[in-house]
């Protein structure tokens, strides 16, 4: 099929640490070797990828001098114009080093919180030397094991200062960034602060700009929350705040799994993919998963071209939903109501609001109403399947 | 010790579908008669507590006549008098009847929207009869199991609409109502959309009327999701959202199970409690729980004494938290930085961009920074378990 | 396709309250009227079922007199001789009635222990009269909220007793029933004993009779404690122990949803049926899951014929994986080894000891072999949605 | 108070693994400076511990030259001497070198599963040298992301065998080693084999030597499935199996987090240690914990002196739940029934049989006992926060 193969146009992205992941985990030592920037730029280009994302340390050594941060940078961005790869987004390491065991922006210590913003100042002027235009912000320290150690109202309040203090740099560096602040409820901290998406979405309102942050949801941390995630996604691309999207996979509440897209959460994950298709988001599809531990190199490339072609099956299956005479029908039939009803619009006014107060409803007539929606989910399975 | 003693000051409110619970569950029947409303208050009064909520319906049955209410609410609002029973908060119910099987501000039909809005605005009038300032909307009944058969953004768009119609309607009663907003992240639906108080958060940014609107967080709502409910509350503080607040207890992510306030989520809910009696929150401290299925009504009795003496335990072990000298040295070890260390506040010009952008720090040295946090989160386990 | 059709070989069956659930949960009222046993039997028949199994209660109502018993059990009988359909099972409620609040066979009163038992056999005796083979025990009530309460280990001694008891009733009255006990980790109970299949699989062993006794597993039951539900089914198959199952669906840990089978976990739920059709389990498929409280009575039969279909898709599916070459040949990659390695077997001798202890293992060299599960599970998806 | 002093005769012990966590995690990299064993022997002892335990490569490196480890182990032994203190348990480690990628016992390749079966057999022999008597068993890559890649029943007969062949090994080498096996649901894979506790139990019946096998049940391991910690280890203990006992705390279904004994879950650890002290549990109180990864090595010490404290104060708790009149007069009340019943021994015979068959029971009248259960649970909640 045609339609399953990869393309710039599809803007599907990895981050360097995704198949550069070389299989650590808390009880384990490395399985794979690194794989350096400029091959992983070449072979995401070759699969199909747009672009490549990375935190500062992921493509220069935290403790990297000047000149070797510019040769670094450098050949990176030959390998992207010479593989036509973009780097539409950009992020900061606020969480390997021993510096940040108690938080970045919201460590109690000043010293920390301040060295959080330059590290992240810096970062930010690389991703713009590369062409970013979407800063994320995980602040995978930003938590706690034991609360008694911090205020969490003063927490919050120190992260906002960071954000304000940042936004305002980009501005006044013209960088014209678009913040995603990306949410997780937990691991590696005890908990973290703003744990799902939504809490994000309210804090945004609380920021002097909150017009240029936005948020970047990932399928896994919020099913470590047991979240609907299709449900996550509209909430904010309803708001207009959908900035960027993390794609993966994940086995429900447990540690952080980041697998393969598409390979577990199936009906919910189609539901997402024919949401961001059609509801005009047009920002990066990108891919923060890695590859089991299990894998060697070329286990690797199979994983990245898998959570591609996932996303594009889903499209396909989503463009014959719209299609499907009978999933179309019963659609039409759930969403319709009495003919002979007259819709009161809910516009506020005096005389509408005594109107629907003195309506009369039969209650038990109207419960009746039948709502076929086993049918109806059987329909999505069976186009899932493949067997209709 | 008197301290524990529940007294109309505190402000301990419970629902009557609280102490009114019947026992029935999803897999049994009743196992005890229903309370009278106006026993309750009296009960509860003397018990100690501030005063009763109620959804419309907990109050007048769904079918009564004009009649039946008036003389249900005299007698109700007689007791309240007898008894000194205030009612700081109402709500509707929008979930038990079969009309709602699909929702009720987000149901398919047209008509079963009007009629909740209706029955909300009927509530709302009922509410404010007896004096209720604060207006709690928990949307059960608005989710789906099948993703098919709803838009999520549709969904959200629809409840904005009734929330803002409703806005209008308690502004132009001149109710003075604050909206408070419920989530859930699941059961009885499937899914339940705003699934937690951080989405709603984000949700109440869109309304027209922002101002009037802030959230109802209940600790076992948040905890079927495995979040920290203090962080959800001080988010929500911090924000000045915190209109309203149920307390109750939960075992981890599993079915809603409104345990006694206190009786599991030790450690959590003393922090809860001492930020709620610390950072000014003025609003009722309103217990959303009920006794075991296997209780009596004597046990319903126990059980909402329960409740008041936990609070009143938590807050009082909070007063000795701060006065401990051990806890607050080790705090202030912990909040200390280098005298040396002149802090620059993160309050942006280009100047000071520049300045932060450019200082040193000694990585290796911050992070040998001693956090004391094993010691202070035992004093605390001490303190809690009486024993220092 | 044919393939997907459901006959009586199928083995398929229905609990009497899973189609007959009326669509009452704990926050709404019935959507849906009782559908007769008898009409559930014709209904079922013609949709490809091979049986019906009942809790007694399901079937004849607690009050019952012995002739109303007599007249129910008689037409019941009539029915399925007409309609060609079993009874494969039979259970005990043991959870709805007020007398069972605290428990059956764990109450705290040795009346409601010794009641529990006699209902028991009185169900056995009308399990037997219309055939039934496998007896289940699912003990909803077995559990506390508050361990104060009761004694764990007096509890598990309590239940012992009652299930030698029970056994040797089996065996007197000539019954040759098999017990499948099923397990769940909480709901309606706060905690529930022996909270997953491996738990009862443990308990077996100190039974009586452990050879007249297995498990039931149920898909929901086990997902709501996050656990692999192939996983845990292998195990009991591969101990001679899956007696019965459950089959249903569940979106994680979270309340107990029941499903349509196949409508979420469909990966994982593809291997489960991949064993069950390879691996000799020669009982029933039984599906206890009920339709969305939102469908009318005609739902109750798409739900119905819904997990029938998606059984017979994962069927037809597994067929497929066997003779896929690309995914035989991966398999065949993944299984095996360095030709020139003699394997040992691990049969215990003293001279094969010292053999195994001094083999030289390159650590190294065996840590690169390839393990290409990504491009496998992709195979596996791309096999399960239609696309190879 | 003096009874919360530890002392030898409580025989707690710690692994070398435990406190000597450098504080690495999936984001981060290590804060503390590694602590030799012999240190960790002497601090230990001084602070009231009766062993150490450990993994064969905590003390010996894995590629350590046999002159080297038997230096190591020299030393290590005098240490022992020298602070009077044992080794009650040893392990393997089987789980971070990327050898073990797809398992050990169960690896696809036979050559991994022989190197794990050797490696288990030189570990048994350092254990022996050190005289442990307790050989732990925990399967940490047994397990698997893709089912497609392994047969579970496969896998399970792959565990038995070489399980069968390591008793005898023990009982041929004289070892008398009780082995304790050790679930856990899932991390550092996808999903793992024998994922509770109880499905350990059920597998042990099924080995060629159940009597020399029991279980290791960890606290925070079954948390992580939701399960009641105090239910769990009841049914081991009953069944004479509890061999080990992993004592730490977790915070509900997430990442493994290992947290300080006592931190988290007061109520259910309360009744584990009452259970473990007064139902004649004779082995060691290990706690598999480390400290917070913001400590230095004088909080790792904190962290062990709290875990141990907290142990004694459930212990020093459960002497006073036993002689509080009012706790005790509830409990005497909750386990009475009507003097006038007779009770029937559920020791079957055909006439007893019959007897309890024809018994009359007044449901309703059962239904109505009085369960004060929310009053027991509150004076249990009292007596744990001291205020009573």
């Amino acid at each position: 099929m045609n339609n399953l193969q990869p393309k710039k146009e599809h803007k599907f992205t990895f981050g360097l640490w995704t198949v550069g992941n070389p299989g650590r985990d808390p009880f384990g030592e490395p399985t794979r070797q690194p794989i350096s920037p400029v091959t992983i730029v070449k072979r995401l280009s070759e699969l199909g990828a747009y672009g490549v994302n990375f935190h500062d340390n992921d493509l220069v050594p935290i403790d990297a001098s000047a000149a070797e941060r510019d040769k670094i940078v450098g050949e990176f961005k030959k390998a992207l114009g010479d593989y036509g790869m973009t780097v539409p987004m950009a992020t900061t390491n606020l969480f390997s080093d021993p510096v940040f065991k108690d938080g970045a922006f919201t460590s109690n210590d000043p010293r920390v919180r301040l060295y959080a913003v330059q590290k992240t100042m810096r970062a930010m002027d690389l991703g713009a030397e590369v062409g970013a235009k979407i800063y994320v912000f995980w602040g995978g320290r930003e938590g706690a094991e034991a609360d008694a150690s911090k205020d969490a109202c003063e927490a919050i309040k120190w992260f906002r200062e960071a954000m304000n203090f940042l936004c305002e740099y980009s501005i006044s560096q013209g960088y014209d960034y678009k913040f995603a602040l990306e949410a997780k409820p937990n691991e590696p901290r005890g908990d973290i602060y703003f744990p799902s998406t939504g809490a994000y979405l309210g804090f945004i309102n609380t920021l002097d700009h909150p017009e240029m942050v936005g948020v970047n949801p990932e399928v896994g941390h919020e099913q470590m929350a047991g979240l609907n995630f299709y449900h996550v996604v509209a909430q904010a691309l309803e708001a207009g705040k959908l900035f960027h999207i993390d794609l993966n996979d994940q086995k429900g509440p447990r540690f952080d799994q980041d697998l393969r897209f598409g390979s577990e959460g199936i009906k919910n994950l189609f539901f997402l993919v024919k949401m961001l298709e059609e509801k005009s988001y047009e920002g990066p599809r990108h891919f923060d998963a890695h590859a089991y531990r299990s894998e060697d190199e070329e286990g690797v490339w199979d994983f990245a071209a898998g959570c591609m072609r996932n996303y594009l099956i889903f499209k396909e299956k989503a463009r014959r939903f719209n299609e499907d005479k009978e999933i179309q029908s019963l659609l039409a039939e759930i969403r319709s109501t009495d003919p002979a009803f007259e819709p009161v619009p809910l516009k506020f006014t005096k005389v509408r609001a005594e109107q629907v107060k003195s309506m009369r409803f039969n209650r038990a007539e109207l419960a009746t109403k039948r709502l076929p929606y086993e049918k109806l989910d059987q329909l999505v399975i069976d186009l899932l399947l493949g067997v209709r």
